[in-house]
């Protein structure tokens, strides 16, 4: 059955098959009035994804259609909607609804029973569509281009919220740790909001690509003593690191100022051993996390980006079987520069 | 050579032989322009006084004389000295100088050639007089006792200032973590700054106390899922317990609101493993530490102190080679309600 009773999507039927894409249909939640439904036109390719499908994070419900960087045109609306009209671009990132307790994520979440007598299980956007409340789906500014649009409603807003949060600003010295999917926005956001932006990276390779995206400074934490160099230096350091040990650890804090911060938005797989509060007393430092953030703080990143065209580096692939494992493959082994986005929806799933 | 060629202290002679306290003289250092010196009249037992002459700490250099809240009165100032007379009531903390890059620390920490040709190593409080530089001497109000006000200078100080930072006040919800020296002055201060305090402890038997203190809630942490009755609850959560583990910890950092700080002064000897970000996501907290806190800081708290009588709970014990033995014996076994003061040093060292 087509739209508007059946969606399809490129979907994995068991987690850990991470390879094996598969075309077929799926059953959406019952619309409710303040639901959107979205025609699909490009969909990122986070980390989350590929952590979910190889089951790096531990298990999910199969059959799963993962990718909650979406952006489409709205082709339905709920009688209650007040903000969105059909045919108006919108995007939606992590997030499709809220009990106001607790987040409904994306994809891989029933939902409960009170709002879908089913219990249907949230699917993503490597699909022809997405149905979604209202408060969650976000008007894309013309400025930005669907394929630039995309990552910025996970990876984008998962290191603006911590930015904006530690109220980075002129005069700050803000450093970012690692330069991939989520760095490379957190040093294009840092050096907008009036940082001096120092990138901190294992790969020399990348001080090109660094100083281009805004950063004043590189520093290569392959190089010995490179902290102590640093100390008490910076009022902001975000890791968007894959890989977090103690003793690096110990190297980024020491590079806080009293009472500054060290936050981490990039989530190992490992865990971090052999912590002791002392380590955190000489500069009174601490240590957070967080992932994704609000809707007052995704329409600023978008308000923001589309005024500085503040834009993703995105290589774009069209969405297919071969696509979808393609690109999650290459996300995986961390072969991407820096994102990609999944595209010409309307040929996988026709007009 | 009696003052003020040379001071007398009950010394530590071996780091380890924690009882063997010997009534000795040693040298201060070189008398300097800033400097003053104090002839002591109480001195507080700090759970850093017994960590660092068991050795719990690690290494401490020897023979070494303990003592970090001290209160006394000024017997000579400097040439430079402004805010302090001869014959002020005084105190001193845990630093008694700074090369505006690092502490001096009271006891323990040798002066670098350029303050002081010997590089005499600091002596603490168990002692007859001390030598500090202004900027660490504080003006004891009349109001406050000095066997009640020695033990703020340290203990008090190091739940103020963590306190301040995260600004708390009215409308919050506040943990404290742990009822000992450190947590009964936690209880105290965040109440008189307007918080709501909830006690979180493992002894049920320490509610009344908690109650009389200011807390209005007392949780006992040995009951089962009684952080999941708390979760998203406090805005700040301050632990001065001597022991934590990661299960505890995330039973703390779940009782957070979004954004907020878990903050440790406890300062357990064993280290905490399995940490992750990802346990910190789901309400975007952080996990700090500080110890002690800056002039100022220390400058406000006496002040509210002596205002509010905000006076700690204190067992005196005149100073002796077995008055220091006992102190530091049942603060190592957690005897003590709440925090010792030793006192009658003119008895000890003559008038």
């Amino acid at each position: 059955m087509p739209y508007p009773d059946e969606f399809e999507g490129f979907i994995i039927n068991e987690i850990g098959k991470h390879q094996d894409f598969k075309k077929q249909s799926f059953k959406p939640k019952k619309f409710g009035d303040n639901d959107i439904d979205i025609k699909i036109e490009a969909c990122g390719v986070c980390g989350s994804d590929v952590h979910t499908v190889t089951g790096g994070w531990g298990d999910a419900p199969a059959p799963l259609c993962v990718g909650h960087e979406i952006v489409g045109r709205a082709v339905k609306v709920g009688s209650r909607v007040k903000d969105v009209k059909v045919g108006d671009r919108v995007g939606v990132g992590a997030q499709v609804w809220s009990c106001l307790k607790c987040p409904q994520y994306t994809y891989g979440a029933p939902y409960p029973k009170e709002v879908d007598p089913n219990e249907t299980i949230s699917q993503g956007g490597y699909a022809s569509h997405i149905r979604c409340h209202e408060y969650f789906v976000f008007p894309i500014p013309d400025a930005i281009p669907s394929h630039l649009a995309a990552p910025m409603l996970c990876a984008g807003l998962t290191v603006w919220e911590p930015l904006v949060r530690a109220k980075v600003g002129p005069g700050q010295q803000v450093a970012i740790v690692g330069l991939g999917g989520l760095g490379h926005f957190a040093v294009m956001f840092a050096n907008a909001l009036g940082a001096e932006v120092t990138v901190i990276s294992h790969s020399p390779n990348k001080k090109d690509d660094a100083l281009k995206l805004g950063a004043r400074h590189f520093v290569s934490s392959g190089e010995k003593d490179w902290a102590k160099l640093l100390a008490f230096e910076f009022d902001f350091v975000l890791s968007a690191a894959d890989v977090l040990g103690m003793s690096a650890l110990q190297d980024y804090l020491s590079t806080l100022k009293v009472g500054c911060k060290f936050h981490s938005v990039g989530l190992p797989d490992e865990p971090i051993n052999g912590l002791k509060p002392q380590q955190l007393t000489s500069n009174a430092c601490s240590i957070g996390s967080s992932h994704i953030g609000n809707r007052p703080e995704c329409l600023a990143m978008l308000k923001l980006a589309a005024e500085k065209k503040l834009f993703p580096w995105v290589e774009t692939i069209p969405i297919s079987e071969k696509g979808c494992a393609e690109a999650v493959e290459r996300v995986n082994k961390n072969k991407v520069h820096y994102r990609f986005t999944l595209v010409d929806y309307d040929k996988a799933f026709g007009v």
